[in-house]
């Protein structure tokens, strides 16, 4: 966790790079989330990370309420990492971020393809706006304060 | 820049962060891309970070191609730094990540709003299917081999 690094931050951007901004957070739930991962030695492998970097991150997790912990094994007693809805929910900053690399890091072509599990559509990410539809320029967008904006 | 850090992955968003993963980069991103800061002054008395360290990222995202330097003195000469198309295109991830704070970090209600320039309607992410439209449960979305997927 980056813990309060971000803490005179008024963002939610900030506020959620908290709780995943560390190295490796993402990939750790985007194994969690797309090949279904849960327990620590998969993690591992698939990872190739430092354990004691894999074990603070997903110990970060089961604190920030991304993850729970779900025993699998009485003797000897092992434990897994089930993502919660608010992890589960991190699934369109994953998608937003490889759709990014595929459009610019990826020459060779998207190396996986997010489909929809019903009918084997392409998943895309889009902006929408509420009033007049998608939103196709980035120059359209702006900010204002919202409820929670706190004056400095 | 984490550099060669998930050079194994077989991945575009671990490729993306490879270019925005680390400490303060997607910050210094949101405020170019939101407040229109282009100067070194204003990053860092808006973000309030170490200058030696935004100077590393600054210079990061130039050789990455997300920002390029304009001259707008000559004497002294000073030089600010201008996003990209490929910067300007990390939008929806700046976008995805405020959406899950303002969800589940932000009791007191979003501290921002995202506004459509044109019509002031609010902007919202969503995923899309390209066969049938909008997809609201993230356990529809699976993942397969793409065209520059690499076997090992």
């Amino acid at each position: 966790m980056l813990g309060r690094t971000y803490d005179s931050e008024n963002c939610s951007a900030a506020r959620a790079l908290e709780v995943v901004g560390e190295r490796w957070s993402l990939l750790i739930l985007r194994d969690a989330l797309y090949r279904g991962t849960t327990r620590f030695a998969d993690f591992q492998r698939t990872l190739g990370m430092a354990s004691n970097i894999l074990a603070t991150r997903l110990d970060g997790f089961v604190s920030a309420g991304l993850m729970q912990t779900r025993q699998y094994s009485e003797h000897p007693e092992h434990h897994e990492y089930v993502l919660t809805d608010k992890g589960r929910d991190l699934q369109p900053v994953v998608i937003a971020l490889t759709e990014w690399g595929d459009r610019w890091a990826a020459p060779q072509g998207p190396p996986v393809v997010y489909e929809h599990a019903g009918c084997g559509g392409a998943i895309h990410h889009r902006l929408g706006c509420s009033i007049c539809g998608d939103v196709t320029s980035s120059a359209g967008v702006t900010v204002r304060p919202g409820p929670g904006f706190v004056s400095r």
